[in-house]
């Protein structure tokens, strides 16, 4: 035994108790005669004291010469500490040292050791194991592996079994690229690392297991937007013999749970809006709800005016951002500014102060009088302090460029807190979407998804119209979570695949053993999968997932720490039967 | 909601209820006027009535057309049964079919969905979403999922965290041969699926996470031996500021609480052999001790007695089979010419009949009187009604043939028991292993282990003689876990490397950042990882670890059922920058 109490460990309680300790040395403080140490481990920071009246200068000299992060042994007394440090749950006592042991030294490390660091991104992945010693991290880590104990304790509660699906399989060309494994025993074949195992729990459910969850790693081979990993974890589930109904219902019910496990927060019903219904209010199939700023759609109270940009604009729609009204005319020309970056892409903006008064004033007084600007207001539900800011255009990119307005100002005025949870079920998703090149249908969700009952017959005469059995849940923003009930039915599985394109000789070949499968007693059967990563990090009241993973990449795909990915030596390129063949 | 019981729920206290079932006809009896149908799902078999007298002829009808497999709802009332079943939980009642709707047909399944089946294990594996649906493969996915359920609440209420670490990594020459994944975002470069998450988790010691575990997929890319697959789940395990005893009472604590909470089996302490002890009493690192039959070395009293065979033997040594003097001299040739078997490879076999009157009849009698044969039994443990077995020969080869003809005994005299365990550590292996074509060494356990306190100097001057912190925890004759402690110091680690033959310009592009990491404050640690296939097969008391993943591949690393590996298109390889180099 290296040691019999931890660095978070004592208290008052064990004043007089002889103990021993191991850690990292955080800091010390020489003040002559006296040197403290900040000992610190995964439990905390415990003081230990080496007194010059009370110890031998040979172990008072090896205090002194102790480094930051050298790995230490000590045996001593916990005594009471004269100035007690309320800020952690040690700072009552210290520990008198009688012995000291350099378990491994240390060299300087690149970064402090503090919650805040003095390393950059880039230093803190190439020593990740540094940067685990810090708290923030550190923490991050264990509340990750708390959440997943909260959703196995629930699922396993509910009668889900976790069941392991492989990881070794086979390509698809549908959906996002995927990552290859060559195959040495089958020359010239390759094993494809799962997107997900969509197709396994499908197969789970034609074995009878009704109710299948599995915490399991995915791989995309997708050029990586920020905050993306081209391995992440997903919270995988299926269930037989529901519909979408008894989903919503059981995975609001897990969500709840882990609200309340997690955070302490307890929510009531989720609200539910369509598809349609979030395009509408909040230009974004995932609209964070904590806070309004809902959609007012004016063409109605714009039309006719002589305003020819909202004449002939496909969609003219505004929100009320609550207490703007105060923003100067050089604010507004930069918020204008803000929504004609390329990235946002706007034309203009029109706005519309409303007056404490109760009176308007807008960017188009020309065209539009007080009684216009009154409809606008009670359109968008603003307020008097109000500042009503108005697009037009083509109704997709005038709602993303409005969606996006709607976050920035939410975060300039403080609306999206960390610790307010406001989740929702996004539902009745198209099924498909037209690609306009190849005149080709992709799956909106994944071509495995059920059509609406009743919309058969769509699906055949107006594809683009059909919804799907297919549902979000969002929080804060975020899709945590996807998922739909799936096609049964080998022939409507059959007409999918026409629409998506593939002859039927491709979807044989690609998913030929899942329609097989479907020809014996397949039972209805849906599902969901929540992107564990993500939904950490909103639970942790962050934004960025990668910190709540032990040993991410950057966005190249590469691990620095490791140095990966690799060239791998010609023996064993020629065992797997492959050349190089690279572009110069 | 599809229904609202399931085929195992209901019993006489819901007769007269009104309940809505699903699941799959398993079969069907037409007696005429009466039909009866056995409806399976997860849960169990409940019986469902069709009675000419109280349904209507069209219901009748419906019922008579079912075939195996279709998968059905049908709406009915709880009956008492005439002629009650006890041998299921729902054999008192029936469900009297007031409608039933068929919710998806079914092809004659290729094999029977029965507890013994008729389908053999290619066709179970080509149609395995079937197979699944039969108790014994259904009973050991769930049962899995309950051994894992229960080491990660024992490692959690232990302080353990669980860490996921990536997938995506970088190919090691150490070892087994790895599966490697081509890069497309890093021209020429390629990552490998991890063997074991052995850095990592030394990483995360390194960065004070002091007790970390993970249930994660691990890969080698061997050649299949029987009952082995490409890709397998480990208990992979680590802990900071431990020493070998530490690692052993954690998780000799983890292995009671398995064998205590799903085998209801107590187990005192584990028995503790070293190394050099199991080679010597069991012929085998992984001794079974559910029995006896352990060896006794008889060089000291077969020499100088004329038995050339023996005088010249590095090893003469025996075991006594209980009970086996009544095999006639017929059944002893046929176990002599056993373990010549060239799997085997001995060259003969002594053997010595222990007569129940005390005394002795050997097949060397010619060179051995009663007086020489009594010391055979005294030192094999034999009593009268035993057969002594003596092979000859090299040390390390006829402890082996001599361990096989053990086990096999064992098998042939029912001693392998699957509902009894017998766990016990082997302790203080090699740290190295000679290669005595390139004389470099390999690591026994890896290349991290370190040696045993007081031999560092031994490592300069015959590393083949230093013993490792190294330990297997054994169950049943398997080995079902396996660790050590770790060199924390890069001094020590080059010396390793050194040994195994790596240059320090080789060790340090393979493990620079491990070298690196211990640079900055590595704490002592060491720890072990299970085989969860292996582990969750012998708790369940059977050998064969296939039948308990869901998805398994065949001896040539395919899946036969999703038909992987597969050739993957050009497009692909090309944006891989990869050509085949396929040998004809």
């Amino acid at each position: 035994m290296y040691r019999d109490h931890t660095c978070g460990d004592l208290r008052e309680s064990h004043i007089d108790q002889e103990v021993i300790l191991c850690g990292w040395v955080q800091k010390t403080r020489d003040k002559g005669f006296v040197v403290w140490v900040d000992l610190r481990d995964r439990y905390g920071i415990t003081q230990l004291v080496f007194d010059g009246d009370r110890t031998s200068k040979a172990l008072l000299e090896q205090a002194r010469n102790l480094g930051r992060e050298f790995v230490v042994q000590v045996k001593g007394k916990v005594i009471e500490r004269a100035s007690k440090n309320t800020n952690i749950p040690t700072g009552a006592i210290e520990v008198l040292v009688e012995s000291l042991t350099v378990l491994n030294e240390s060299k300087t490390p690149p970064f402090t050791i503090e919650n805040n660091t003095d390393g950059g991104e880039d230093l803190r992945m190439k020593y990740r194991y540094l940067d685990i010693r810090r708290n923030p991290v550190k923490n991050n880590l264990i509340f990750r592996s708390k959440v997943a104990i909260e959703v196995r304790k629930y699922l396993s509660d509910h009668g889900f079994i976790e069941v392991e699906t492989p990881y070794l399989i086979k390509s698809t060309p549908e959906g996002a690229r995927d990552f290859v494994v060559p195959s040495r025993m089958n020359q010239g074949q390759f094993y494809a690392l799962p997107q997900s195992p969509q197709t396994f729990k499908q197969l789970l459910m034609v074995g009878g297991l009704d109710k299948y969850f599995q915490i399991v790693k995915c791989f995309r081979d997708e050029d990586l937007r920020a905050d993306r990993q081209p391995e992440f974890t997903q919270i995988d589930c299926e269930m037989a013999f529901v519909e979408q109904e008894d989903i919503l219902n059981t995975f609001e019910g897990l969500t709840k749970y882990l609200l309340k496990e997690i955070n302490g927060v307890d929510i009531k019903e989720f609200p539910r809006i369509t598809y349609d219904e979030a395009m509408k209010t909040y230009g974004n199939d995932k609209p964070d709800i904590r806070f309004g700023m809902e959609f007012g759609e004016l063409n109605a109270v714009t039309q006719h005016k002589d305003f020819n940009v909202f004449n002939t604009a496909e969609l003219v729609v505004g929100i009320a951002v609550p207490g703007a009204n105060s923003y100067t005319r050089k604010e507004i020309d930069k918020l204008t500014d803000w929504v004609k970056r390329p990235q946002i892409g706007a034309l203009g903006m029109v706005y519309c102060r409303c007056n404490d008064d109760g009176s308007y004033k807008s960017s188009v007084d020309k065209f539009y009088d007080q009684e216009d600007l009154a409809h606008w207001a009670k359109i968008t539900g603003a307020q008097p302090g109000d500042l009503i800011c108005v697009l037009s255009g083509s109704t997709n990119k005038v709602r993303a460029q409005l969606s996006a307005l709607r976050m920035e100002m939410a975060v300039r005025l403080g609306l999206r807190k960390a610790n307010e949870f406001a989740p929702l079920w996004v539902v009745d998703f198209p099924l498909l979407e037209l690609d306009e090149e190849t005149g080709h249908y992709h799956a909106m969700h994944h071509p495995f998804t059920s059509p609406k009952p009743g919309q058969m017959e769509l699906l055949e005469t107006d594809p683009s119209a059909v919804s799907a059995n297919a549902y979000d849940l969002v929080l804060n923003g975020n899709e945590i979570g996807g998922g739909s009930i799936r096609i049964h039915d080998t022939e409507i599985q059959s007409t999918m695949f026409k629409h998506l394109g593939f002859t039927p000789e491709e979807a044989k070949a690609q998913f030929g053993f899942l329609m097989d499968a479907f020809q014996y007693g397949a039972p209805p059967h849906g599902g969901i999968a929540f992107g564990l990563d993500r939904l950490v990090a909103i639970l942790g009241g962050q934004e960025t997932i990668r910190d709540f993973i032990a040993f991410p990449k950057n966005n190249n795909g590469r691990d620095v720490m490791i140095d990966a990915p690799a060239p791998i030596d010609d023996g064993q390129l020629k065992e797997l039967n492959l050349k190089l063949d690279i572009k110069s």
